[in-house]
């Protein structure tokens, strides 16, 4: 059974490392697919699910409403209830084969699974780069904005992982490998990288 | 040129994965022999040299002494000579070629060349069951006593580190790849390493 997690920063090159060590293998990998299940059993709109999906349980909170004693129970039931439908999809997907898996702290909430858990990360310069070329159509940003928005992205990745677990968001002892993407494309790195995945699965 | 730098937590095999890939490249791997080369020059004996080399410039204070203002000044002199005298090493080895430099700082001290860095670490049980393969003769350590020693060489080796740079020892920033060879032999992980370090150098 292999089964590889990928946490990633924004704008690391994670999802699209991902799609090509599945492509690689010939597995299925799962990212915003996860979302759409979500959305679909919680009869949700997968927008809202995918804008909540990776963020800690304060995040739900409308900022505009200030004190926390003024939140209305339906944010906080919703929150808890896709927090836990998304890990039961994990653990159903999981169950059907090999597979990758991008974000969702899969890592954690398959870790009876023993799945290989990597780390992708990547230098702000770099990270820039690769998000210049995915903004939305009319969407104007500058730097300053996207890293601001990078940082909180990762803030609200963090956050959430520390629902399931005190092992830290992007410290190497949570994770097999940690890889580096600064500077580099990402299609050139997939043979080595599925090489070493398969030696450390070999040696189980 | 190929110049890899090896950071690695002490226990993890970090050494022994920079040999391994020497091995498999065919080219040097400096580890110890910079220590000779290093006592060589400056007339002191390898052991003082051992272990004083990755230690922070405090570390050369002997603990009896207690304040810093009794410290002799040949002490500080020494520790400066020696630090330096290594840097200069450093550069030499790798002006001779491609090779691997196992700790030293040699990432931060040979930064103009371009190494690829990795850090290499493992969690506490394995870490010490690779310790325990190497004691020496007559020496009996209770596991606390090599955690605790562990952590002290891991200590130091950071705060030599911050001689050099602002960018943390084993903080995934500082490194191209991190790897985790928590319960893992170091052989077969070899070949998909030195596969994905060619893919980094070769995308340059």
């Amino acid at each position: 059974m292999k089964i590889i997690t990928i946490s990633r920063e924004f704008g690391s090159g994670g999802r699209e490392l991902g799609k090509r060590l599945a492509d690689h293998f010939g597995i299925p990998c799962y990212d915003h697919e996860i979302i759409d299940l979500v959305a679909e059993k919680q009869g949700l709109h997968k927008d809202y699910v995918a804008s909540v999906s990776e963020k800690s349980l304060q995040a739900f909170y409308p900022t505009t409403i200030g004190h926390r004693f003024y939140v209305p129970n339906t944010f906080i039931r919703q929150s808890v209830d896709i927090t836990v439908e998304q890990q039961n999809i994990l653990k159903e997907l999981a169950a059907r084969g090999d597979c990758v898996i991008v974000g969702r702290c899969a890592d954690v909430v398959l870790e009876d699974r023993r799945p290989f858990k990597m780390f992708v990360y990547a230098d702000t310069a770099s990270k820039l780069r690769r998000c210049a070329g995915r903004t939305k159509a009319g969407e104007h940003l500058s730097d300053k904005e996207i890293v601001k928005k990078m940082r909180q992205i990762d803030k609200e990745r963090a956050d959430y992982r520390s629902l399931f677990t005190d092992e830290g968001w992007g410290k190497p002892q949570s994770y097999h490998l940690c890889v580096n993407t600064s500077g580099r494309e990402i299609k050139p790195l997939v043979p080595g990288l599925a090489s070493y995945i398969e030696a450390w699965e070999d040696t189980q």
